[in-house]
């Protein structure tokens, strides 16, 4: 059974127990999941209205894209979990010589890189999708304008989760190299996407006063 | 069925389809239940750890509260929906004359006033909820501390959310006394919500890097 299949509470009381996985991590893909979700609907509840029609090409491909997205992400959730095992293994490793050491270390080294993935692609997949929804808020149906800022608000934070869990295996990794290629590319990616976040949630905001 | 009861797949793509239920408030609520999740795992895997011991108490009455936050938050999903109907036939009353407009006013005003509920609870809970993350912080795992900046992240999300959600309701109603109480208790709990989860989101940061 995957994740995606569990019901809301199952998966709630999974994330609140002792068990290492789920966690942040597939805490942070299942909320931006359901922040380009609230984008889809948005495009979805302006199709066939007149007053947004000349729109409906351009939002026709953003859905497409969402649920492309959508799908990627709900995925990540047990991808995240798989990483789990691995790291745990490592960690179990014998060390009682140098020899033990060296392997311990080198599987060690792998499965944090790996581990590195899921939280990364996330950031990117976050990215795209603030993205999308910055080109939802003056294409979509007013009457739903504030589920663009809920949707924003929702890949935000799934960003900023992303970001802190890719953090968290980079600082426990030897290698330099590795360690800041990956921590420049989340880092533009992070910034660059809470601006643009922002920047579409102040314009929600600016419509709904109007 | 509640929404509760309903897998993840089927919550995003009934959020993602043009139903008008659920929407933003329903998937802040959810969102709300999994930062709340995320805190008690923290505190369920800092259990029975020697170091931690003499945190234990007070860890075990956050998990308490934090589970009960989490239950409420579950079904704020579908109390949310339920608000919609009423709404909905509101803004589809007949208003052929002065009787029939003036009774359209009268309910449309009150299954707006009632259309906050939901969302105020929301932003209340968040609040509540960031407050038991900062008492987490200090005395749960270090190694699990990144899930209380994904925890303290979600909350915050949709601690705005809930903001907005409200807004959208006050800017359709008439009674001012109402608009302007509504506004000032949510605003309060927003800010203080919002410096708070700041802090200890920094609070995270800071103790990761030593």
């Amino acid at each position: 059974m995957t994740y995606s299949e569990k019901s809301l509470n199952q998966f709630a009381n999974d994330l609140a127990s002792k068990a290492p996985v789920p966690g942040g991590g597939g805490a942070a893909a299942l909320v931006a999941a359901l922040g380009v979700a609230l984008g889809s609907m948005v495009c979805n509840l302006t199709f066939g209205k007149k007053k947004y029609a000349e729109h409906e090409p351009k939002l026709r491909e953003i859905v497409a894209e969402a649920t492309r997205l959508q799908q990627a992400l709900m995925s990540m959730i047990d991808e995240d979990a798989q990483h789990f095992l691995p790291l745990s293994r490592a960690y179990g490793m014998p060390q009682s010589n140098e020899a033990e050491k060296a392997e311990k270390a080198r599987v060690l080294e792998q499965a944090l890189k790996e581990a590195c993935s899921v939280p990364m692609r996330i950031v990117a997949v976050c990215r795209e999708a603030i993205d999308l929804h910055a080109d939802i808020v003056d294409r979509g149906s007013r009457l739903v304008l504030s589920d663009v800022g809920c949707g924003i608000q929702l890949l935000k934070a799934a960003l900023i989760c992303g970001e802190l869990n890719v953090m968290v295996n980079l600082g426990l990794i030897q290698d330099d190299v590795f360690v800041v290629q990956v921590r420049e590319t989340v880092h533009r990616q992070v910034e660059a996407g809470k601006m643009m976040a922002d920047r579409v949630y102040s314009r929600v905001e600016s419509l709904l006063v109007q």
